[in-house]
């Protein structure tokens, strides 16, 4: 029997899922209009399976109304809810640099329940940069910061070769939660998620797509 | 029948997964030593079904031997080969803030098949300057730029208001597949392949892994 208290574990693909269809209703007017959704409008819009998009609700507990739809604001609460938006947990990023900044500057991280407190770099010449508020830090400093804001998550922009003694150093100061950019693997102890970006996946999309296009094939 | 010179069709799941199998084999130092890889080492590593890895590389043509598995080289090439790789198309960066900048800085562009060949950008403070190679130019010239270069793919790096307008004009100048970075989608005719990188998904997981982790669950 389930625990009530404890929700359900979802894996790295439904959370995935989740986040399309939170995206999907939030930015489409004409479904939200009407304040409700049906599994096959989104099923139709992402071009996926009706059932998985049914099982997918019902399992962070998301009911429809027969021949009304999923209600937006039920469907959007629900996934906030279950993925922990409504809490909040401090977050750094590693690498003060182009890839670094950028993300400090993406506005969306409070939305998530993750406040950004520090950036780290080796390079002296961007220690006491400011981005959005947030200060760049010496990397030597970074255990200390880690420790004084209880960060449990952190965001690795540094180049390759870098980034595993980082990522190490990272989870002997209690972060469980890795951002990877850095184009390697990591090796990180049992408890500790890493979600590896892999930012050749979109370059390998467009360059299927026009090379399929030139063939006069059908699209991705 | 199959035409045997036109590939068939492969959704974007599948593409992202061939990607996915190609880091994989291209980054285990274990599984390259012995020049073969199993579906079940592919399977347990990217925590999937061993019965899908097998069907997605049958679809390319990748068959293993018994007992041995999968050459890697093999793996590769056929993967490379599939989507692309050897082909190539130039592209363009439209935005040359934080985000267009570490993406053009990324040196991964040409071992897929795209070749940057110019930033564009509004801010006259950035137009002259050279990232990587790459000059920046005023977005004004965008049209006579790609057309000029013959450019089939772009990367949009605006903020959220901006790029449903610069998507017209790239679609109008030639443009085939876009890689959208804007928190926005954007609305292109049938024939045009759009990729939305969804920042926020790597956000969500986070917070999510933390939540689950305070709540002494499993693992996302």
């Amino acid at each position: 029997m389930q625990d009530r208290k404890q929700p359900m574990a979802l894996n790295q693909l439904i959370v995935e899922r989740l986040m399309h269809y939170y995206h999907l209703v939030a930015e489409q007017i004409e479904i939200n209009a009407s304040g409700y959704v049906s599994s096959a409008q989104i099923a139709h819009l992402l071009d996926m399976d009706d059932t998985l998009v049914r099982k997918d609700l019902a399992a962070i507990g998301v009911r429809g109304r027969p021949r009304v739809g999923f209600s937006t604001n039920g469907l959007m609460d629900a996934v906030r809810e279950t993925l922990g938006f409504n809490e909040h947990y401090n977050a750094v990023i590693v690498g003060a640099g182009r890839l670094g900044g950028a993300i400090a500057s993406y506005a969306g991280f409070g939305k998530y329940g993750l406040d950004v407190v520090a950036l780290f770099d080796s390079d002296p010449a961007r220690v006491g940069d400011v981005l959005r508020g947030i200060p760049v830090e010496h990397v030597d400093r970074m255990e200390e910061v880690i420790k004084q804001h209880g960060v449990r998550s952190a965001v690795i922009t540094v180049p390759a070769e870098a980034a595993q003694p980082l990522a190490d150093r990272l989870v002997a100061s209690g972060v469980r939660a890795i951002w990877n950019f850095a184009p390697t693997s990591l090796v990180v102890p049992p408890g500790v998620f890493v979600r590896h970006e892999h930012i050749s996946v979109g370059l390998a999309e467009l360059a299927y797509y026009l090379k399929r296009n030139d063939l006069g094939g059908g699209h991705i």
